[in-house]
Parts: structure tokens; sequence; C-alpha cells
């Protein structure tokens, strides 16, 4: 059985966190938008008893399962994504969160005051925003991810990669595009992260997707590139 | 067994969401800062394999588990606090993952610059920060559950409460405390999510805790109460 991946076209987003796990997972996948021009919107506002709030959510086996890291929880434990020990299976999770929590800082940077509002219309909240975000949070998160690390080798969990080390690398992609200058700092202080990066960038299943024009450009997604947010 | 709960003693936050369920299961815990006055940023430094980025963790079976979503998925496996049906199971979490994006995004009206700033540091932006979450943030999500329950019925996954209803319940009274204008106005077009925040509130299991002294006020938590950030 294929799965149905629903998630707005023209951006990475929240989708691209379930991309790259069915990517590496060698999981058969429809992208309904990108593959089909599915109408995302229509088929959100479809009434089920278990409808998601927003997109990304996987259609797999009769069930509609929203949330990206929750989507992750699934394919992890259908498809060996993660250990399937319950500490392990928990503790790859707890990165997951992790993560989506700073993915969802990250987005707000440039949307402080409202997700509805464009840009243009709270630059100066975004500008103090940015400059907490560049000087506390992007520390603090990337030095746990380092501080894991240290425990843990090379990937998150020990011995392989699993679903987090695959989103680790997206969001270090991400705020690498939107912050070139701070995240030049960071990285010094930050080797293993870098590395762990690195890893996922070179995994042999990932570098047909990562080098076709699937692998969609950030543009005005969660990470944006706005020179006047970032400083080094 | 016991379990070990740590989390920051003198406001609700994100560890009355486990809290709820630990007592609403019958699941013996210590609360260690709570009951033994135990240092939490002390033990949160001690050198581990698996670190929590911050409080709530949970001390389980040699396991320490992080972020309050992951606990909650751990203890409704454990405990049967959820269905135990892969469907029933990850629908469960995807509430639980909507109700703290709802969490995060209440915290950040008043403090839509800095975590780490005042309040009185960002009182300009968290006005229109306030305003976007009253008017669009607080329908959008309260009228997303509102529409689960026309399909579940009573409980959010149907037939009897699991720990998302029970963290409903703690957001319905977060926001309730919190801009108790805007609620009023919200609740006449949310009757099921009021109705399902009574039946909480009215579960025998919670009866002695919610009337003792360990159900603790609100403070200068996630939800806090500004007059000028609330309206009709």
């Amino acid at each position: 059985m294929t799965y149905d991946l629903w998630y707005w076209p023209g951006i990475p987003g929240r989708g691209e966190f379930v991309r790259l796990a069915l990517k590496a997972g060698k999981i058969p996948y429809v992208d309904k938008a990108l593959d089909e021009g599915a109408d995302v919107a229509a088929d959100l506002a479809v009434p089920r008893d278990t409808p998601p709030l927003a997109p990304p959510y996987l259609v797999a086996d009769g069930m509609v399962i929203g949330q990206a890291a929750n989507i992750l929880l699934f394919l992890g434990e259908t498809h060996g994504l993660a250990p399937a020990d319950t500490a392990g299976r928990l503790w790859t999770h707890q990165l997951q969160l992790t993560i989506a929590d700073m993915v969802a800082e990250a987005h707000d940077v440039h949307h402080p005051v409202a997700v509805g509002l464009y840009y243009e219309d709270q630059k100066p909240e975004a500008a103090r925003r940015a400059e907490d975000f560049r000087t506390n949070r992007i520390p603090k998160f990337l030095n746990w991810f380092e501080r894991v690390l240290a425990h843990q080798g090379d990937w998150l969990t020990g011995d392989r990669w699993t679903y987090a080390d695959l989103s680790l690398f997206h969001l270090v992609e991400g705020l690498t595009y939107a912050f070139p200058e701070r995240m030049a700092a960071v990285a010094r202080d930050t080797p293993k992260v870098m590395a762990l990066h690195e890893a996922v960038a070179a995994l042999p299943e990932l570098q047909a997707y990562l080098a076709s024009d699937r692998n969609q450009d950030f543009g005005e997604g969660i990470f944006r590139y706005y020179p006047e947010l970032d400083a080094a």
C-alpha cells in the first residue's frame, strides 16, 4: 500500500521533515499536491472523524495522521526509522519534539505578531525577536544537541540514523539559510551537530532526492532569509 | 515502582498536563520540587545520555523522559490513559501536540520578543500579538476542537477520557484565566469544548487534587492575566 502525504506545495515547510523520512526509508508515497496537483485546502475541509488542524498529514492504512512529529512517530515504528524499544522510541520522539519547538521559534522570528500578517507589517517586532533568537535561542538549542551527541556518538540515538537525525539535518539547513552569519559563528561551537549535518547530507538513501528538483527551495516558508535579521 | 516528576515549583506550567494525567490515572509519583524541595536546575545539569532540554521530565523505569507530550504518550501507553490501538494512540497524541502548539502560542502572547525578558519590556509587541491571538488564534484552535467533538462525541477520542481531554480541560482553564472577556464570547460558539471542560472538572478521580492546595494558581506562568491584553 502507498501512503498519501498532504502538504502545501511550493515550500519545504513542516512537510519536509516527513519527506526526508519517507525518502531515506525508501517508503513509497504520493505527495498529493506536488505529484497530482491536489487541492490541500479542499481536502483539509473534508469532514472526518479525525480531522487534522493543518498540514502535513499522512493518509495511511485508513488513518489520517496529523502533526509532523506524530507522523514521524508512526513511520519510525512502522518502518524501523527509530529504535523499537520503549526507551529508544521515546528518546527519538523527545528529540523530534525539541526540534519542532525550535522550528516554531525560527518561524516566529519573522512572524512575532501574527502568522496572518506579512513580515513587512511586523518588522520592528521581528528585529527584536531575531536578536534574541540569534543570541540566546540558537545557542540554547544547538548546544543541547551538541551535548546529546557528546553522550550518544555520531547519531542522536547512538548507533544509526533515525528520523530525528534527518530532521536535525533539515533544521540546520534552514537555520544556515536564514541566518548565515550567525550560523557560521555558532558552527564553531557545535562541531558534532555540524558533522551530523554533513553525515545526513551524504547518506546514499538521500542523494537522488537532494539532487532533484523535488528538493524545494526554502523561499517564503518557515526559514526565510532577511539580511536585516541576521548578524554574527 | 514510583515515578519522579521534575518541574519548576510555583506554577502549574507544562508540568500540569502531566500532573493531571498522573492524578486522574491514580499513578503514584513524587513531585520532586513540590514534595521534596529538590533543585530542578541542578538536576537538569546532571550529565545524562538522554538529557532533557527543559522540565517537565519524568524519571521512570530507568528512563528520563522529556517533553510533556512525550511523557503523556508514555503514560497513555503504560497506564491505559489513551486507546491502545495504533489509530487511537496516534489520534490522541495528535490532539496533544495540537494542544501543545496552542499552549506555546498562549505563552508567546505575553512574551512575543524573548522569553528571557520581562513582560514589561515587550508590552507594545504583546498588545499586537494579543489582538491576533484573541481574534484569530483562539477561535481557530477551539473551533477545531469543537469540530472534533462534533464527530467524536463527549470526549476527544469518543468513548472515554484520555490524557488529551485532561489537557484540553487545563488549556481552557488557562485561557479563561488569562482572557476572561474573550473566552466568555468564544464559549458561546464552542459549547462542546465547554461541556468537556465541565466534565473533566467533575471527574471523581480529580476531585481531591483540584480541591487541594497542590492545585497551584496560574500566577506568572504560561497563562497570565494582564487586563490590557484581554477584550471581548
